[in-house]
């Protein structure tokens, strides 16, 4: 089988510029976006109408930025080898930090349109001035605390405060290659500014029990400190299992399209629902996160997808990880966040072995390109002493279930088994492919069981809780 | 005169240990802090003192990442040359991004204590839940909104998103040598979280009329737009004229140090009055931001001062500046900043003929090291073409004013002049000096100075306006 990279018509690589149908297309798309903006300002903001047109100029700006930042990039010595090609040539690397900063800015300049109405009514610019001013002018400040929804902002400026400080430390961590048993809890010091404003201004910490346990725990359990412990541990997991899901072109930003995709599905069903839904606005404000962070995605997807043109750095897995980790955890659901992380908790439990050292841990798990056939094969660890009895015994175990591949000497020694992770064991099972035939595979395999999840959450739950999930 | 770098007693600069005495004080400072900080959890929170508290372990943890991270960040690039000494080794640069990130993380682990008072009224683990809960149950909800101060704690939040935003750019800055007519403006997209945030949640746009003006604008002026553009301008100045005021060893941050401390001075008479001051949160608000500031620029300052062990980079230049900046725009005395802005404002203006290329300008226009003496001296621009006329006459002016120092072909031609920063012109006056010295005359000026608009400020304020700053 031949490379066909060349049969894919893209610029040259090398130049930063935008070709002109390029150019054309990302003008005609912001000027559009732009105009819808501004329409918004007539009746009462339509601040998702206004979400999508940001989503459609971070998708602009970002894809734009990636194309002119890449040289700069390089210069900087941000760049990285792609083992997986014929040719290894250099090409910019953490180009997720274009992404990050790109999508700060939109969804800050975005602050003002969910709150539009809010601010009408509140301040002496607005179209009920004449209401609040007539009948309770000497309340009127009371009536602004009540009606301002300051949680809300306070909320959406948390979530801010929180991807923008895991993309500055991805960024150091894509600066300064940090260890892993360090970088495993950067997402958890990023968390912290989430926490703190969750303490100071929500501080529900009690959880709704399942029908079957609440003989034993009540309606509702008081969590209290392992609330806290249960958010961190979300926002530590999100961001690192997309980062270990990763080794083949473009696969950290589709399984995050993908992701990001099945949310905003789960966040329309409740916005389409008959009845308005006490969740709606828990699932507009994951919207309002989730469309510019699909903007941006997208076009560093562009970029990154096979034969990719730039990596995307661990700047982006912690980012993506992060925004997933906000959204479900101030939205109220990371339950339903975590049913669509199944693929990435099925790669990190599958991971655990390598990743705590019971079996021994290369620097890349990445898949092998075999330059000869073009095709990934799935990569191995060498044994250089043979493993304990016990761990030999699980690995031929793993083997003889088709979970793992080992080679044994003549003596029936363990020499070597393939890397623990989610692509190599599919390439145990279906054999060798080429590097984007890969990546669709699992991530077709990933969009059903996320469908599948998403089905079963809205179809089951009622066996389990008497409501559905209430907005608290 | 013999350059005594040796009788000062550092540790060598490539060792990136800390020693047993360095280690011993920060783990002491570190644990008194500690104390003090669960010390504060009895009583009502003692916000301030816990913010002192915060500081030292800001200043340990700076202290000591700065240290640790210097071989890391020369491996990633992040190194320069100091060109005013002898040995022209090669140094960490860009070190203030540490200072930025631990007080981010500093600033935001305090949130909860200004609002702790608040959040045990509000809550059912606080002293005064009785009060609450058996008088005014029923309207718990609603007085708790009453109670909890949600917009300072907004201000807050968007006060560490922009400082985020400018530590990121100016990361980036740093990273990639941004183009000087970029940079200018790196600060101006990091304050938008800031314009924002002051939009939606306090709108207050008018400001006092000076009485002498009263009978022609009123004793309040709507200024709408052009408030947000002066407060835009406000976050442009800071953070760029710390950046110019550059060029010896430990002046920004020495200059950054000066200005917090006479902001701390100026907060502290609002606290000591004998009357509570309307102003006083607001200026609480600003310790707060100042107190942690000043511990990671301590930090930094150990190392950085003459002769210089890291370079702070522009990163921090920005950091600071923006602090500055958000604690003058949010406390509501951004005229009272921009007096303790004298010696940059001063620097600035003088600067303008260069920096807008009405005369030649250098990419370095910092003071040149003699290696002769030892000594810095002012550098020059040399006129490849003689000046305009017009210009020539000018320059022949500042020149007899003693403002600056040309030099004269035969035919009277200019054929160079003296940089425009503060500091050649301090050398023009002075005559040459060392390193350090000509830095510790610059600051004791700049102190002086700002002392003074203090003083003014606070005792010609009344014959312009009728009350002192009030709280909005």
């Amino acid at each position: 089988m031949v490379i066909r990279s060349t049969t894919m018509t893209h610029p040259p690589s090398s130049a930063a510029a935008l070709s002109f149908t390029e150019t054309l297309s990302l003008l005609s798309l912001s000027l559009a976006s732009f105009a819808v903006i501004a329409n918004t300002f007539q009746g009462d903001g339509a601040p998702l109408v206004a979400s999508l047109a940001f989503s459609g100029i971070a998708f602009a700006g970002s894809y734009s930025m990636i194309r002119w930042l890449g040289p700069t990039f390089m210069k900087a010595g941000l760049k990285g080898k792609d083992m997986s090609k014929l040719h290894k040539k250099e090409i910019p690397e953490t180009m997720g930090a274009v992404c990050a900063v790109v999508y700060i800015l939109i969804v800050t300049v975005f602050i003002p349109f969910p709150f539009y109405k809010d601010i009408v009514a509140a301040t002496s610019g607005g179209g009920n001035r004449d209401v609040v001013q007539e009948t309770i002018e000497h309340v009127q400040r009371g009536r602004f605390l009540h009606k301002f929804p300051h949680s809300k902002l306070a909320a959406y400026l948390s979530a801010i405060i929180t991807v923008q400080s895991v993309s500055i430390l991805g960024i150091g961590d894509d600066l300064f290659d940090i260890r892993w048993r360090h970088k495993f809890f950067i997402p958890g010091i990023a968390s912290i500014p989430l926490l703190i404003v969750y303490f100071v201004d929500f501080g529900v910490t009690h959880i709704v029990v399942p029908i079957p346990l609440r003989p034993y725990l009540g309606e509702l359990l008081q969590l209290g400190v392992f609330y806290y412990l249960y958010m961190f541990a979300v926002a530590i997991f999100c961001p690192n299992s997309i980062n270990i899901l990763a080794g083949v072109n473009g696969i950290e930003v589709s399984q995050s399209l993908v992701i990001a995709i099945l949310l905003v599905l789960n966040d329309c069903y409740y916005l389409l629902v008959p009845y308005p839904h006490p969740a709606v606005d828990s699932h507009l404000f994951s919207l309002y996160m989730l469309l510019p962070f699909i903007g941006v995605s997208l076009a560093l997807w562009c970029h990154n997808w096979y034969p990719s043109k730039v990596f995307v750095g661990d700047t982006y897995c912690y980012f993506a990880g992060m925004v997933f980790a906000v959204v479900g955890i101030l939205g109220h659901f990371s339950k339903t966040l975590l049913l669509l992380f199944i693929p990435q908790i099925f790669n990190f439990l599958y991971s655990a072995p390598q990743l705590f050292r019971i079996v021994p841990c290369p620097r890349h798990r990445m898949p092998r390109f075999n330059a000869r056939t073009g095709l990934m094969e799935c990569s191995v660890t060498e044994w250089q002493y043979p493993p304990k009895p016990v761990v030999a015994k699980v690995l031929k175990l793993l083997h003889r279930l088709n979970l793992l591949r080992v080679e044994t000497n003549s003596q029936g020694q363990i020499v070597e088994s393939t890397n623990f992770t989610i692509l190599n064991l599919w390439l145990v099972w279906f054999g060798p492919k080429r590097e984007d035939r890969l990546a669709i595979e699992i991530l077709v395999m990933q969009f059903a069981v996320g469908l599948f999840g998403l089905f079963a959450r809205h179809n089951f739950a009622l066996l389990l809780f008497e409501s559905d999930n209430l907005n608290v």
